[in-house]
């Protein structure tokens, strides 16, 4: 048997037991976690350095390094994230809906954990205890895949975290990484139907198609976001303005943030040069349609590929639409269902765009980077979803957890 | 581009205009299905009749040439079933949620369509009526695809149905057949991400295993059904023979009868012959283990692949257990998650039962046949799920939509 079958095995069979433990078990366990992150700072530390020297030594950029990186006060952050996640309210259990037949029989739907999660993900060290609190939170094991760049961060990680197990109620094997780095592990992660109840791949767009497109274990599509903003011809030109270059600039590697901004013919006459200017003073870079080159000779032309790509950096596509159709078609033609803005004071444009664009997240006068977890309220989030079964954009403890039908009867058959 | 590329096109193009028909244009599209299908009766029957002598030609037996067979009365039963639909609650536009955050945005969600459902099953043509019904209630395109022995039967009713939306403001193309019954259309179906938001499965157990296992299109897996029955030691004796002897014989050839019977040691000394009688009585044959043998040599030897099998017909696997835990073991073994029932008047047993087997529906004191749309209130189902994502257990239109988050804001920018 494999490393990976191995683990997965004692996942399922430790799902089983999670899944009957009590809040206060769970909490009691993730309030060990945090102590022992801080009390083994020292080693954690020392292990999260083999993987920077490797990095450096490798030639890889400072943004990568970066993200790699642990330190005291991040550690700290770690541990205050899992207090968060303490504070959260368990799902398990909810009672979702009680319904009463007419021949007696009691149904209950409540709330109960998926069972076993695989997280495949890239680079950066938090995602592994971010992951593991909130999976244990909603009753889950994890079997966590990181990859070969933070293999010393994240084992010590995990090492610290079983150690923190070892001293409650809950089974240590609840929270296992895979240390084989291998592409063939995260393949054969992909059909280990047997044990795994769903896969949430975290990275980049070429890990998540890969998940996509080989699992035959359910998947949770997370992250690819070619989100766009609209800028309807009444829009308030200074919301305009300070949305799209909050949306674009703000934090431009994440997957909320705009690639693409579509103006109304009318209001770019007025406005456009106001709005290039803005974008220009943070460094942004265009590529446009022939419209908006005629506006503005910086401008490069936009290739197909320009429109569809996610940037995630300061690049921005421009596009001058006549009118709100054309607008929704583009997106239509190449949003990726993610987050979409309307900025506009026409009611029936504003009605017409929340209720016509497909995405997970839809907005009137506002920001595309709200599409989050913590913003929306949830306390933490898990990823953001992109497809739309199961959950839909951001995704907290709800999304961890399935349901059961629990029916009591006085010996009722069916006639 | 191929017959089902060319469909499928279509269909997501409908889908955007599904999504904003209002209650009203879908319930009055249903109705005109409903009145065409018993108009066109003597062309339904006519086509019909083709798939049956084809099917008689070819030695088919009559159990499934019956399942095929349409009559004046099943066609009757069909416009019912619409009509059962039409009354049903839309659940579009339903909000789910409703937040204030405390930079002022307002966010909500509501349910949407899914988009685009492709239905893959098999012979029965009520499938194609019932489906469809469901699907365009919750706003969905549906592309189906049946098999080749009711291919007929399957034109003729999509003819009909589109005959009817001629007279409606729903598109045309918004339920469609797929007419080329191959299986390389099926496997196309599997990766056509591009314009399908979610296959369902419907037949039996190899089609389903075929689609989970190559579909990169998200699926929802229904109807595989090991279903276990547990008899505790102190089960009330008349209860636990009527409730065994109504899951095993009431419908066998369905996901939710039971397969395998465990009894428990204390109760099987004293009740055994009787209950054993009573299923023989109704023409079950038994396997077992060891034990029951021991009780009755009318039993045979069960085999591993009896313990595992859907026997889909009056034969059942017995076997002795002399605990809850060794009960609750095998099923998890050998369980598909369906529905898993104990009859028993010992509380702690019971509570322990319901909490600890996963499955989608569990039972005390009640047979496994119940896990059903109808019987549970939802008014009509579309499958009933196995899997843990998105929706488990009997579904109804719910599980044919998807949410989105609508979110208004007065010029919000993240910080």
């Amino acid at each position: 048997m494999s490393e990976l079958k191995i683990k997965a095995k004692k996942a399922s069979e430790c799902a089983r037991e999670l899944a009957t433990k009590t809040t206060t078990e769970k909490n009691e366990a993730l309030e060990a976690i945090a102590q022992q992150l801080l009390q083994e700072e020292e080693y954690l530390l020392t292990e999260n350095e083999k993987d920077i020297q490797i990095a450096r030594n490798n030639g890889t950029n400072e943004g990568i390094i970066d993200r790699l990186t642990l330190t005291s006060t991040r550690l700290k952050d770690m541990a205050e994230g899992i207090r968060q996640v303490i504070s959260l309210t368990d799902p398990v259990g909810e009672r979702l809906a009680s319904i009463e037949r007419p021949n007696g029989l009691q149904i209950q739907k409540v709330r109960v954990p998926l069972g076993v999660i695989g997280m495949i993900y890239e680079a950066r060290p938090n995602v592994t205890i971010d992951a593991s609190s909130l999976c244990l939170k909603a009753g889950n094991a994890v079997l966590l895949r990181g990859s070969s760049s933070a293999i010393h961060s994240n084992t010590a990680l995990v090492n610290v975290v079983q150690r923190a197990l070892e001293k409650t109620t809950i089974p240590v094997e609840a929270i296992q990484l895979i240390e084989d780095t291998s592409r063939a592990t995260a393949t054969e992660m992909f059909t280990l139907n047997e044990y795994l109840d769903v896969l949430i791949p975290r990275g980049g767009a070429s890990l998540i198609q890969s998940v996509v497109k080989n699992a035959s274990v359910p998947v949770l599509e997370t992250g690819v976001g070619n989100c766009h903003l609209y800028i309807d011809h009444n829009a308030d030109t200074n919301m305009a303005i300070s949305v799209a270059v909050n949306a674009k600039t703000q934090r431009p590697s994440v997957c909320n943030a705009v690639e693409t901004i579509l103006i109304n013919s009318n209001w770019a006459t007025d406005h456009f040069d106001s709005l290039l200017q803005a974008l220009s003073d943070k460094n942004v870079a265009f590529v446009g349609d022939e419209k908006t080159r005629s506006f503005d000779s910086r401008i490069e032309a936009a290739q197909e590929v320009d429109w569809a790509d996610e940037f995630l950096d300061l690049k921005v596509a421009l596009k001058v639409v006549d009118s709100l159709d054309e607008a929704i078609e583009h997106i239509h033609q190449y949003g990726t269902k993610h987050s979409e803005a309307i900025i506009s004071e026409d009611a029936e444009n504003v009605e017409n765009f929340l209720n016509k664009v497909d995405a997970a997240a839809v907005y009137h006068n506002a920001s595309t980077r709200f599409t989050d977890g913590f913003e929306f309220g949830f306390g933490a989030e898990i990823g953001i979803s992109t497809q739309k079964l199961h959950a839909r954009g951001p995704m907290g403890l709800e999304a961890l957890t399935s349901t059961k039908y629990i029916v009591h009867g006085t010996g009722q058959v069916k006639g």
